[in-house]
């Protein structure tokens, strides 16, 4: 990381079923933001679409529609690095749950296509089935930034460690996340997976929710937060619209890796997880 | 697993400098658990020595020493699997960290050897570097017993997700961790870093502490504590002497599993984090 002191923006927003709306929003947000000082902004997942199987083809986009462009500009006139949330992206005759990231001029830095599609159906709780439209990605995603190397993870990327671990492995101090938990989920698993992955990695996490819509077939968690790499919230909203501002120091990644040093502690020669 | 419903025991004793009183607070736990109904007993790490870099040589004994003798004689006596804590382990002139595991017959089934040595040093915090006097082991112990295959670590163990993956992927639905946290990372980290093993693996985790000493050298946490395969903890102490007992049912490990397909939803292949 080049940059030590780093504002962070979490745009909590409500998605509405109307795209171009999606995006005016957002850009407010980004503006609003980055009059706040923010350096780094970060949308929610599927931010212009609402999440639900039915609608990700509708809404499709290539990497070359008006989604990423819009974004690029909302980028460009917020003068901030920007986690663009994600789309439903089509490319081949697939579509993916894919976050591209801009450089505060408009460039497009890259993509993170989500690599674990959210398949889950719980007794008495939510059920979904991503892979019924979607197809994942394939690959761990670093984004060269001008604050440094970030990494993107979506949403159900979040429930596996391995990925945030090779994450930490390759550079990242800081990942986001756009995700989406759920009222069965949400409560039980949102803030204590996110704050494991940052402890465990010595790592910021930043991930950026959708705020609760109850009119809407899936009902979001909300709940954006920034966790430390010594595994605490430095802060979180609710269920509601709203931008979640935190100012995060990078030295403090350097910090507990040396008080704690877990990463030089690793024995990679003993797990075998990878070829079981 | 063979049995579904099993009855777990952790005794949370206080360890004097006295080895046989430890030995014998630890044989009246037992018996006490096992009067409870207890199936499966579980110590704290270091039950019989101060956790102190000065005491584990004085206290150092071979697998064939007294010790291992006595809680094979404990575990046949209460009738129970027995996962012996720990204690310091002499071997070719090498100290180890290591946790015995018994059948209920007393017969010796395996042991653990900490494979991460606890090497940390906090500013305003604790200070601890066991890689001064203690040499760390060199597998992932599973541990066949009468009631299915169990995982053990111990203590800083839990801190690498890797470990836990790869005892969760060779058949492992319970892990024991005798481990002592202390008051500087026993807030901070316990109960997060269990219970994320706990969900992330879809395991029961079952670990052991040793009640606080305010006259000790070192300070530990205790709260003793189960999580189960959703991530909430069943049951914990506080930092007092006691025993904790839990019924647990390993059908939980097969519905979360179901319900929340984690470990079949890994994407090995994109990781890398074994070869970084």
């Amino acid at each position: 990381m080049i940059a030590m002191k780093l504002k962070l923006a979490l745009c909590q927003m409500k998605v509405e079923t109307d795209k171009l709306k999606n995006l005016q929003t957002a850009a407010q947000l980004a503006q609003q933001a980055a009059q706040s000082g923010a350096q780094l902004i970060c949308l929610p997942e599927m931010f212009c679409c609402p999440y639900d199987n039915a609608c990700f083809a509708d809404y499709a986009e290539t990497m070359d529609g008006e989604i990423v462009h819009s974004l690029a500009e909302i980028a460009r006139q917020a003068g901030c690095v920007l986690i663009g949330g994600s789309f439903p992206e089509r490319e081949g005759g697939k579509l993916y749950n894919t976050s591209p990231a801009f450089s505060s001029k408009g460039n497009l830095l890259g993509r993170h296509r989500k690599l674990h599609l959210f398949d889950i159906d719980v007794e008495g709780g939510v059920r979904f089935q991503e892979s019924d439209v979607l197809t994942a990605g394939n690959s761990c995603t670093l984004i060269d930034t001008e604050y440094g190397k970030i990494g993107v993870a979506i949403c159900f990327d979040v429930r596996f460690p391995e990925l945030f671990r090779t994450m930490a492995l390759r550079g990242a101090d800081l990942v986001f996340l756009p995700g989406a938990f759920n009222p069965t989920t949400g409560p039980a698993h949102w803030e204590l997976t996110l704050r494991a992955r940052a402890l465990d990695n010595q790592l910021f996490v930043a991930a950026c929710a959708p705020a609760l819509d109850p009119d809407a077939s899936y009902h979001s968690y909300g709940h954006s937060l920034v966790a430390d790499p010594w595994g605490r919230v430095v802060r979180q909203l609710d269920d509601r619209p709203g931008i979640l501002l935190v100012t995060i120091d990078l030295k403090e990644v350097e910090r507990v890796r040396r008080e704690l040093p877990l990463l030089a502690a690793r024995r990679p020669e003993l797990y075998g997880c990878e070829s079981d």
